[in-house]
């Protein structure tokens, strides 16, 4: 394993990293698109409302995309490549519409959240329509496999987002449970995702497992970057999508770092602000101070470049190719989100 | 067919007849029972005891009795006729959790509703692993034809709450709107139920399209019923079980009946008590009063003995035997509750 080849890259356009996955995934995520418009209609109004309002503030279609790349890597897919995809869309996208009703969330990709429009209950049962259509897709597919992947999947996300609620204000939080949360929650997606696109691509179990290590890793990557971003990113800088773990109680990295260091009179300042609906710009200033001061922050970072990096290193056990080299950077996109 | 096969049997003890199903499966059910309790376990603790507060609760746990009726009569499952039950019941379990957020029900099987203890948000969630769990023990089973009838089941159940849920107040709502809504939100899971255990049996085509249409019609009946006990049974008996249909605006067939009936001051008065959390004793006993007045809640009833004796015609299709003959008595025990 050439040592140059995990070296972390220097600063350079990050966009211009994920035009790369977009244009390689365009015509794949074209017929995944029109699976999910298909998937997601029904006679009763209501559903394809819900769905298409969430559907169509788009989001990156990340996920999708990487289940497109990484099938893409070894051999045709017959078409499994695109129901994979959209299977693991409709997956997030249940996840998500739950996750806002759990989170009490009043927006969602910069649009009120289909809770506040449509409320708590079509949320909920929107969510459960999106996960049997995605199953229905799977089983269209013929691949009992794959389906074990998801279907363990869904049953591990709900799992992690229990824990993560179990553990919500509770200042002894460790640090192996938010690994634990994030695992279960955010990084089986990534490494569901990654795998079954390989498997839909017939790689071998060697680089099946490798695909499953790179979505997982890149998962873990992406989640520890989005703790930061909730905190202003590895700068600190406040804006108007920030706060939102910390009213919610959520316990991250930054906050259990800064806890097992914190003075008395810090961690009375956390105690009150986190889980406080009420925390506002002035709490979130003085958290961030806090976080600041014991370098949490760019401390989280460092954890995020140590997954993307390991992220990296799994992908070197699939033979090179253009579309590795596309993968390969995805994981800097996502940990430069925070910078 | 003989037509005598077909005549509604007088009546006669009707525990007893649950009670023959309830030998014939003993065994089996306590596989079942022994499944359903390794996996729902987590070591995330709150999962456990919200999917055991639940399962201890207990209810008839008619779908998975019947899954291993409907097998047993055809041959040896092989362990499948277990898998399928208990995903049937877990299923069905998820879609509980879900609807009392859904309704915003303090209570269920007569302790409280797990949201009133735990919450809304462990509810979903509990839900959704639940959900996955049943779907990871399908894919257990090998059997991609069953795992299609089950993941169909889970998109039309949520579709047809969904529908509920937007028809809900709407005084508009016909007699189909409502077939359509009970076919989904109950029918639907009957007839997975018997189905999926026809085929873990080795039913041929013909046999198990007569189980589907079996548990497809019980279902119904099933639920007329139940909507009838809402309104306090064929006689309009009120206890204290009876009027959250009205609370909460659903539009069963007794409500839309009486409407198409209805002078213009009894529609005020159903319009006033429908979907007002407030209705209680005095507006359940006008409105019941309007019920029995035009007679809605015995004709509802002979809707639900229609559906009880087409689910024993679609029984005479599969050959004579003692397991045939306990199924032929379910419906009996569905409908005479209502009495």
């Amino acid at each position: 394993m050439a040592v140059e080849n995990l070296a972390h890259k220097p600063a350079r356009d990050v966009s211009a990293v994920i035009d790369h996955l977009i244009a390689a995934t365009a015509p794949g995520m074209e017929a995944v698109n029109r699976l999910i418009l298909s998937r997601s209609d029904s006679p009763v109004d209501m559903v394809p409302e819900i769905a298409n309002h969430l559907i169509d503030a788009g989001g990156k279609r990340l996920r999708p995309m990487l289940t497109l790349a990484s099938s893409s890597l070894f051999g045709d897919a017959d078409g499994n490549d695109v129901r994979f995809a959209a299977a693991v869309e409709f997956m997030h996208n249940a996840t998500l519409l739950h996750d806002d009703v759990v989170d009490e969330s009043d927006m969602r990709r910069g649009r009120p959240a289909a809770r506040t429009i449509w409320g708590n209950q079509a949320s909920v049962l929107v969510g459960d329509f999106l996960l049997g259509q995605a199953f229905l897709m799977m089983v269209e597919s013929g691949d009992l496999g794959a389906l074990g992947v998801l279907s363990r999947a869904a049953a591990i996300i709900a799992e992690g987002e229990v824990y993560q609620l179990a553990k919500a204000g509770d200042l002894d939080t460790t640090a192996e449970d938010y690994e634990k949360i994030i695992h279960a929650k955010t990084a089986t997606l990534f490494e569901a995702a990654t795998e079954v696109g390989a498997m839909a691509g017939g790689a071998s179990a060697a680089s099946r497992a490798a695909l499953a290590t790179y979505g997982r890793e890149l998962g873990m990557a992406f989640q520890l970057v989005d703790d930061v971003l909730d905190y202003g990113g590895a700068g600190g800088a406040l804006g108007k999508n920030t706060g939102d773990d910390l009213r919610e109680g959520k316990m991250t990295l930054p906050i259990i770092l800064a806890l097992r260091d914190s003075s008395p009179a810090e961690r009375d300042i956390i105690r009150s602000a986190l889980g406080n609906p009420a925390s506002g710009a002035a709490e979130l200033a003085g958290i961030t101070a806090i976080l600041t001061r014991h370098d949490t922050l760019r401390r989280t970072m460092a954890k995020a470049e140590a997954h993307a990096e390991a992220a990296r290193a799994a992908l070197l056990a699939v033979p090179a190719s253009p579309g590795r080299d596309i993968l390969f950077d995805v994981p800097e996109f996502c940990t430069a989100r925070a910078y």
